[in-house]
């Protein structure tokens, strides 16, 4: 998938992915804006630079993120292996738990904790 | 993991999941050697240059792969979810079947192919 990841969500997840490659200054921005909610105005007059700089650093800070991701699809991967997942998780849940026996029942949930473990990690 | 990955295997994947961030010529060359086999004579004879150039060019490259898993760490990620998905299948080849009817082997068993395939897409 090659395009342009904006809204609040992606660039959270595009900053835990590649938010190293950035300059420690974007990513503090980023950072503020995206993880943490605060606004233009807020991050200018915290680090006392101007609102049209920090719309500036964020624009950049994008872009550089998405040029990653089109060129490495790395979380685009994990999003894949994600809904793998969750798609898994379903049919565990669909199996009819009332023929099994105690151990097959903890090994049933055991499962389910595990696929769930693996969704939540990505 | 802050580390040095230095095996054929290790270097294939770190080729997998950031190759795209080596110049074209470099890509080819550790493709050439890790993944084809090729020896270094055999590439520098191929791209004609020396032995020597092969030999500093596959040096760099995987610096630079390294240098990319140590600050993103996203090999690490995988192999640690690939690691789960395998001991999940484990579990899921432990659930006793014999109990089980029609609906919930296919169940059973579409479970086992979702997670082998998650295993095999890493």
């Amino acid at each position: 998938m090659v395009g342009n990841m904006d809204n609040v969500f992606e660039i959270s997840l595009l900053l835990d992915f590649y938010g190293m490659m950035l300059t420690p200054r974007l990513y503090e921005i980023l950072d503020l804006h995206y993880n943490n909610d605060y606004s233009l105005g807020e991050i200018a007059e915290q680090l006392n630079i101007s609102r049209q700089g920090v719309h500036d650093n964020i624009k950049r800070g994008k872009a550089i993120l998405n040029e990653l991701e089109n060129k490495l699809g790395l979380l685009n991967k994990f999003l894949m292996q994600k809904e793998k997942a969750s798609s898994l998780l379903k049919v565990v849940e669909n199996i009819d738990s009332a023929r099994l026996g105690e151990k097959d029942l903890q090994q049933l949930d055991q499962l389910k904790r595990g696929i769930k473990d693996m969704i939540d990690s990505i």
